[in-house]
């Protein structure tokens, strides 16, 4: 048993509230266990410079703690006047993530702006983000479509992502919390297709190391608990879940 | 009637849900209309530089929008490497306001860090963002006294805000909405104690001027709504707030 | 008797020198007492993007000290890289009280650009420093009438600016130097025009707070030191003077 | 054959020149290919304040591009006055590699300040700095023993990278170049331990996903490559080495 | 004939109008022909941390120009939030040019901020500058003296500086103007001392070369013009002047 | 003899590497005595803003030094986020420098941009960047030559530079070391042409100062180094060095 009463391989509550935010063309509220994000979807009728007259789309993530979503309270980047490292790394990835999933072929010169912001940290926000940025995502292309912006629904499988590590005491574990999180050896987000495929993995021994067994194990745990969270994101998009999962089952075949 | 069916002097409905963030000493979200503010009071153990060794305390505040709390998205201010003027402006107005109704010297060298966060933005952030903002600091200073580490409750009175403004079509109007802001010629912020005096009034022309007359039934208009803000205050802190009642009273007699 | 020898409602003389800096289109030295800025105006063929193909011109301000402008010399805010929070207030102040008396539609798509370097300070440099520019402002103007390239005189009334308060010794004082407005429980700012209307109210109760009967008493000091600025401006202006005048009486009448 | 005549699994040429800038506690030019990187450790005797008094040292990176590194000039990111999420990402993977293999409590308060300049660049830049820089810290620390400084050898294994990827034409390929780079559907950083432990995975589909089996592949040819640049930095070393070797052994039987 | 009426080796107008700014220790305003500079000398009771615990003093100046000194309005460099190059290399110009005439031993350990600041530009801005802090300097020390705070008068020699250059219609010309200043092949600012002696030197072809005999003759005009600068530097410091004078003279001797 | 064995006018061994950065298109290391330079000249096939249109080209120069180049480890400028005022002054004086020596019209609407990294210092770096950084420029200009897109080579002279002093104990001497330049009183970069002209003379005397005689003899020390240093240039350059100095040698007949 864990701290907080969990199974190894459990996961904690997820909740999705869709349309959190009355402005943004997608949003969600995304809590998995204490972890709390709102995750927002902004079209945009330009891309970036570097891609202007190609016709494809594009898709950019920003990610940010509120202060006060941490147990300390943490200064403001906007205060320090620049990012740290982590939050670069983390939209980053959340962009990559969301475009490995979006035909932007079909989205025309279009940016999608992923706005990702923890108004409550418990470990794992990264992932959370992602999980809910995909349905923001969704959303918002549920929504150019309705409007004969987009030809096609350009998003062609599910994605989700959550954590896996190696606990002193309870080996491989699922969806670290954030005392867990400090206390493991090793530390590896896994994001994944609804068709089963790694999108990112990102494994790492913070002064310990993993073998090739670990490795695997923790790699099944991972697709375990994305199964799950992505049949929760089916629920929550209803009839829009059943044109990605169509789409998706499509391209298997092919 | 104005656009949103309310009255010329009517509020806007009001909803302060409390301890909203988990890991904050205080916090609210604070709902009024389609404006919503998470306010969060966090105590540090310290005081700036220049007010050390002085015994008393401090209470400053951090004010910012997420990109999507508006119409347009908005580029973070984070990104930009700086804070624009009108946060600037904004930030120090809800300290400067705080302060006013709490005694610094009771509270020893501690300072009390309010972030004000507007995660839905419809006019009125900076009065909905000081309203809120008192709740979450009284609720900080509640737990600073479970705790025993201030001897009396430091806070000396209530204290909310709300904007008034003239319209072109409908005169006198309270508590402006986006849209009855962008159209106003005058708008003016005034920032008030449950005793009814006055703690802050920024009134601006922007582009026009306004008469005596026209100062003297805005500041009427604007006291009508803070009265009834107090009112919800009151019901939000329950005995926390007769407490504060009783010391403003005491004050008032002497 | 104030500890300047001045009676409670008597402003500090004020100079001002027209034509300071022979470059600029517009500049004045004001001083009011030993606060000392220059002021400039200087005039730009194009606007700010946001307001472009509009036709309307715009106005805008900066303000700085001098690093020893003050008794304890200050730090550049080009040394530290940004603008305090105050400077961006005071700025924004600036334009914004200057604009409500110009008929932007009248000046075509320029930009006046407004420079305030406080270069000995002791109190209200934000309000010496929208006096005297003002008078740098009409100068450009006249120049801009003279050399045809305004159809009409943009300018509608006159503007200054005082700051009012209340001393724990002497009560409601106006004009504050810097000794008095470092004591003050309340401090006013208030700018108003030639025919007697406000711009701009900022009245703040630093750890204090304001009675309404306080706050009529302080806008009658205010209004009355600001008919002697302006009296102080039209003597330095002359001719142009009449013109302003002139507009403004016409505007009332309808 | 790959577009340089190489094997799928086939490394480029590897140099490493020790001792090249004569300041440094320890040095190397790395050149794998076309790509060189200038690595040298520093050593500073504390550590970061969050660290101070607990007796661990630390180990911090730092990662540059000189602007004609790469085949358009890029801008000095001292000129833009940020750095970039990439470079961010990239200095933050060095420490943590290199904090793996160390044991940190036998250095003393001291850290080692790794510094990774790419003079040429031709793709594999941060695996290439990773295994250069490994051996310049293996050398800071041998003047360390050296001069009594630390009282045993903290360096606990070998430590070496390569990337992995999966190419259009050529399937799975090691050790990818810069054109490779650009093609390739999946790319895979990994660092590796001599005793073959893995200390990070970095797996990236961009704009694209891969199965478990071609991890598993990709995983093998990581292996094969970063045995053969063990091999190498064991040449380099000589009898360091040999001291690295026997500890690792050791730690293995344990 | 020049443009401005001038012969050859003749100086602009000069005049230092000594303690202008009230609250500085030492102040000047120094018009040269239009350039005008106010210059202060503020006294800290510290030095860098570099050079605590030596016992020695500091002079550090730092330069700027207001926005519309130039013909142009300039961007204010706290707006672009960076100092230039140019400004850069100037306040390290006058800081060094001061230091080399202080005797820094006889300071204590005291820091002289001198503050240069361009009201308005018309060539020659850096070299009014050093004439001008040179005096506001020696009213610092002075004071500092008065007040027993130093021991002995710190100022060795006199100092002062001017431009020379090539002029393609006139040939060598002294104190260059902004016009003659933006047509010179050759522009040479020259550092002397009261006795004779150069403290610094910087001539710079911009797009053009010069010979050793033009050189020579270039020295000889800026010595000519540095002896009018410091007879006038010596009517405005009085009996202070004598006091230099005295000391220079005495080391000449030794 | 000097403390590394050198005469009074003996300059260190000097070694100049040419293509040194395959992507550049010219580049060189330069290495004078211990001091090493990367120096890259990279073609822009636009010029900066102000330029446009004019049909001249420009030559724009970056210095920086990697962290460890130098004894004591320095902090990066682009963690710092911005450069030092050294930096800035060494940049410009290099792009000054070069442009005096090439015919801008003759260029076309290009720049060239040059980049001088040290690597490892020991004094002199802003010198032998000159001397670097020239090689450089020629070999970039000599590829444009022979891809048809200058009409005729630009390059009008050599260019080279190196530093003289005045030292306690051993008088004059040049091209100072970093332990001799720490040591002087008087330092001096002297930037000479091929045909014996100055373009940039920069004599210092920190908290010193230095006699006409004492100019004179540094002077000649300067030249003397330079003469060597371009004919060390010349054998590097072979052809193209003919080239260079057949212009030049025309140029001084008429």
């Amino acid at each position: 048993m864990r701290g907080d009463g969990r199974e190894s391989l459990q996961l904690r509550p997820v909740h999705i509230e869709t349309n959190f935010i009355k402005h943004a063309e997608g949003s969600v509220l995304i809590a998995v266990g204490d972890t709390k994000v709102i995750c927002t979807a902004s079209i945009d009728d330009k891309v970036p410079p570097f891609m202007r007259g190609g016709g494809k789309g594009w898709i950019t993530a920003e990610y940010a703690m509120l202060p006060r979503a941490t147990e300390q309270r943490n200064i403001r980047e906007s205060s320090k006047g620049k990012l740290s490292g982590r939050t670069m790394e983390i939209q980053r990835l959340i962009g990559r993530a969301l475009r490995s999933v979006v035909d932007l072929d079909k989205m025309g010169e279009k940016t999608i702006w992923i706005d990702c912001d923890v108004i409550q940290a418990d470990g794992g926000t990264r992932t959370a983000a992602i999980t809910g940025a995909f349905v923001a995502m969704v959303l918002a292309f549920a929504k150019l479509l309705e409007e004969n912006k987009v030809a096609e629904f350009p998003v062609r499988d599910f994605l989700a992502a959550t954590s896996v590590g190696i606990d002193p005491q309870h080996g491989i574990i699922l969806d670290l919390n954030y005392a867990e999180d400090s206390q493991a050896n090793v530390d590896m987000n896994v994001v994944m297709t609804g068709s089963g495929r790694f999108v990112e993995i990102q494994g790492t021994g913070e002064e310990a190391t993993f073998s090739r067994a670990e490795l695997q194990e923790m790699l099944e745990a991972a697709e375990l608990g994305i199964r799950q969270l992505i049949e929760i994101q089916k629920n929550v998009l209803g009839t829009l879940a059943e044109k990605i999962q169509y789409d998706a089952e499509e391209r298997v075949k092919k």
